[in-house]
């Protein structure tokens, strides 16, 4: 079964979301039928990953449509609805961009915004598929294996995007061809998204995978008991340096020590020629109780302060590989984006 | 007031261990009595840290001694007993080496152990005190800066030591020098002594410092907001070679990369000539629950498994310097340990 955690659910004729905040103890979907409720499902991350919040935005402008319908909203009220799901989570550049892709379609009716919308995510996974189709290939070409043992880091999967993944597309994919022998997943500290998703994701498809510390990736890379490692990405600059979850350039270190390739797998919409270098991306910083407390608990004396950046920039000279459905290019051979 | 974790207790003639799986949250002393609850103790890592280890193996002794009087042991299951405390841990060297320290004084009689086992808790204090005053005497004539930003990963202090503790030891120095700015903190899951430990010393310091994920090491260090790692070690092999909880590689990976030293703390009994390089390390593998569960919760799926290797080796190219009691030794440089 094909993992979706956003769909638009034709039998209730409603937005579906995976409540992701559940997993992997249970598996909850929410039925969207207000505003209200898909901003609060986006605001506690019920939904997220960059790619996934497009979709989201863009779905959630039919949510709107439909509410206004049946409680009778004036246009003002209408686009003061549509404007709170498009600022949802404001850094979060993919919901606005979601929202704006079918916004034009309003006038021409709510089956016209949907049906924008639905292209919208199926182009997503469309381009995940064929992504992961070139790096694949590109994989196979170069690590003399039957079958891979793939580090990965963070939650690049289905639940991340419209459907299938990036970093866990490649996965699906060796799967898939019975190329793929085990996943190192790092649980990635502070909120757990690859204990709690990737670890998901993987137990769903039977994918054999343990779920290791962050800190254990460098050791697991030089001590070869991977081959590869895998990862997404939430922007790539115009000269291949690579903004991701916090700890991925200590995989990068590791993989350029070890010599194995570093593969970043994103939608050419993750492309940001606009942004010449790493150099230029604001690294956000998150509140530091997400680092003094796990899993709700707090684990630090209280007199300690949490450090909490979200992303780590990968230079361009260690990203053996970026694979878009575009194709790969390879920035520590010198290629660029543009 | 200094912090002591591991002592014989004049008053009831027993050793006493500070539960240090119980801490920030609560101070609870455990009071041994049977080599059963001293192998749980360090089983379960109520007592760690490679020198504290070393004071546990031959207090251990003792503890061996007086249980065999009072519950009438032959001589072999003495010497079994005695066997078992110094194999609970496989990696920590000092485990073996302070029981092998007190063993051919068994004939001399319990109270010339004791005394033993006292005086090398007295010796590894001074010896921390001492490796203190050599590494920061060679890291202020390296590094051109008022005080020293520093990253530490794990717990190498007071409770991992005799007293005054390795790599906090340097920190201690430094701050009382009046040379230190201010410490990030590796939080070091999966058992989270940086966050636990390494912060509860700090906070009782008054030393300003932050915990943060383990995969922002890398950023930190590479984003130059760091001026040197210093971290324990739990063995050294003639090489150079250094093995330390997981996650230190990767720290150790970053540095040399930026470029800054990465300094390795620890007492000359962690210095094990006998091991030629880290390839004769034996690495401890624990289970997998501590990183697929937090206190209790599970924080994967049931189907994953945790890989959970509890140190990693770094290779002597990437250790700027080794600090000792005996001095500063250079295996970056090309020095050996012998």
């Amino acid at each position: 079964m094909t993992l979706h955690a956003i769909t638009w659910d034709g039998s209730t004729d409603r937005l579906r979301l995976l409540d992701q905040t559940r997993l992997p103890g249970e598996t909850v979907h929410l039925d969207v039928e207000t505003v209200d409720q898909l901003v609060d499902a986006i605001s506690v991350l019920a939904v997220r990953g960059a790619p996934a919040l497009g979709v989201a935005g863009a779905m959630g402008v039919v949510v709107a449509l439909d509410q206004a319908r049946r409680e009778g909203w004036d246009e003002g009220t209408l686009e003061a609805a549509i404007d709170r799901v498009r600022l949802a989570r404001p850094t979060a550049v993919n919901l606005a961009w979601g929202v704006d892709q079918v916004r034009p379609l309003v006038a021409q009716g709510r089956d016209a915004v949907l049906e924008a919308a639905r292209r919208l995510a199926a182009e997503d996974e469309a381009a995940n598929r064929e992504l992961s189709r070139l790096g694949v290939d590109w994989l196979l070409a170069r690590v003399d294996r039957p079958r891979l043992r793939v580090l990965t880091h963070c939650n690049a999967g289905a639940l991340a995007t419209a459907g299938w993944g990036t970093a866990l597309g490649l996965v699906r994919e060796l799967h898939a061809r019975d190329r793929l022998e085990f996943v190192h997943a790092d649980e990635t500290r502070p909120l757990l998204q690859g204990a709690r998703l990737t670890a998901y994701e993987l137990a769903e498809e039977g994918i054999p995978h343990a779920v290791q510390s962050d800190g254990a990736a460098a050791s697991t890379i030089m001590r070869g008991l991977v081959d590869c490692a895998i990862v997404g990405s939430d922007r790539i600059a115009a000269n291949g340096d690579v903004a991701n979850k916090i700890g991925t350039l200590g995989v990068a270190l590791a993989c350029r020590e070890a010599g194995i390739p570093f593969v970043v797998a994103a939608p050419w919409s993750t492309v940001d020629l606009a942004t010449a270098s790493g150099e230029d991306i604001e690294i956000e910083e998150r509140p530091g109780e997400e680092v003094t407390r796990y899993a709700g608990v707090p684990v630090t004396p209280s007199a300690s302060v949490g450090f909490n950046p979200a992303f780590d920039v990968t230079p361009a000279r260690f990203v053996t590989a970026v694979v878009t459905e575009r194709g790969v290019v390879s920035p520590a051979a010198g290629e660029r984006m543009d």
